[in-house]
């Protein structure tokens, strides 16, 4: 059963990483431009966010292949918040997935614009989609809200204007909920918005995804404390550094695990009624326990 | 009636100021980020390209009032632009509408992510037209093509990769039809969406606006070189300082009136067909004389 998961993982894996391959094939305006947006978004990663939406299609009974531009364009505005992350007005990181970061490569200009071209390549991919007109336009608004002032863009400028001063748990979890969970329910969402689901449905869908997407930050931040540069791809203790506040310096180690298998719980309860959600169940479990 | 042209101008930004002051506010998530977008935002400037939207709507026979979240849009983009343009790591400009620029006031982090909120918040702005879906499908696919790496985004990386270098004229040509004509010619082509236009109309109301865009932009490049900073709100001469090849060092100044001339009777032949185009061609003509 493990088995038959981890091969559906890797057959999504293979039908994104071949999409965003030829994502900009018919685009060469600016070769070095295109080159630092390709550097980004083909360095791997874990492609959770793509998988969320192509699981969550099937999971609503669509058909993933129309789902795909969806799930690539969430793909896309995940990998342009990590270049304008990495910038040095911002966290200022150099290494990314093992490599140098895309300003530390191409200079901070071509970074700042590959970040603004993703970013607006996202929303082109959505038009993208061979389904009705009504669902790409609840797409638009779905990934809009999410990456946007009421979120993702949001929760990383509660990120900087936090940093250095002690916050509240409270702050922490909306900084983060905004910061993370937004794309990452949207991305679950998209799937369901693509398979035509029902608003029901939907709202199963985002609870799983934000019960996930806290653990998963959760998880991150105990990796920051627990794991070494080789496992991660990026330095660690950089939160310590930064003096950032984080879910380990709020609730401690044990703290943090005792919320991760709780949230993973309330994720797979909240699937309970659909007909078959054991890989939504295995996947859960998988991102809960990565790297340990 | 040059009066009444006015007039109509007035009214269309009496539309669109009101919008654009209402735009954001139900999204109190970060208060610095929602001032600097708002900063930027609500600076006025000329709002050249969403009076285009409200006005090519009207020419093919639209409801002005649908077609705003569109013309908004255009403007929330051309904002974003102008903010991450004026980075530091970008054009480095202190000055700009005879304010200080976004990252001047709010620091590089709040300007980066004020800009990318803004480009996310036009793709939310185009889901809230009174609109079929199929015409707001249409408007993504357009404001997406003419801002990404196709378009503005791509004009702009060309612009930084050709500083200190002279440029070939079908360089400067492409270089700028990218940079500022995609967004002209998207903006005015919202419109025809909005109001249901034929591809035919859409064609013609793209030529136009390109010609229009292609005169804009060898009139600033002339008036870099002609006004002053107080009449232009912002430092003059910046295109010599950072050895830009611009129309001015192309063509000379006579050359550039003589391209602006015949430019705009290009845009307004494009019109002909249509049954009241006098208000596109005093616009046409407006912008050529700007600041004469």
């Amino acid at each position: 059963m493990e088995n038959s998961f981890t091969d559906r993982m890797t057959q999504d894996l293979v039908l994104i990483e071949e999409y965003l391959k030829n994502a900009f094939v018919a685009e060469p305006r600016c070769a070095d431009l295109q080159e630092a947006m390709e550097y980004s978004l083909l360095a791997g990663g874990k492609r959770i966010r793509p998988i969320l939406t192509l699981e969550t299609c099937r999971l609503c009974g669509g058909d993933v292949q129309a789902a795909l531009p969806f799930a690539c364009a969430a793909e896309m505005v995940h990998t342009y918040s990590l270049i304008h992350d990495d910038l040095p007005a911002m966290d200022d990181d150099e290494l990314r997935r093992g490599r140098p970061t895309n300003h530390v490569v191409y200079g901070e200009a071509t970074a700042i614009l590959a970040g603004d071209a993703l970013l607006t390549a996202a929303f082109d991919q959505l038009t993208r989609a061979d389904l009705p007109a009504g669902r790409i336009v609840e797409a638009v608004k779905c990934l809009s809200h999410a990456a946007g002032s009421a979120g993702m863009v949001g929760g990383q400028a509660l990120d900087m204007a936090g940093e250095g001063r002690g916050l509240e748990r409270e702050e922490l979890e909306l900084l983060q909920s905004l910061k993370t969970g937004a794309l990452i329910s949207a991305a679950a969402e998209l799937g369901c918005i693509a398979a035509g689901g029902t608003e029901e449905q939907r709202a199963q869908v985002r609870t799983y995804a934000q019960a996930l997407g806290r653990a998963f930050q959760i998880r991150d931040d105990m990796l920051d404390v627990t794991s070494s540069q080789e496992e991660l791809g990026k330095p660690v203790g950089s939160d310590r550094i930064n003096e950032k506040s984080t879910f380990v310096t709020s609730l401690g180690l044990d703290g943090c695990a005792v919320q991760v298998e709780l949230l993973t719980r309330q994720g797979i309860d909240a699937l309970s009624s659909f007909d078959n959600p054991s890989f939504h169940t295995w996947l859960a479990r998988w991102l809960a326990g990565r790297n340990r």
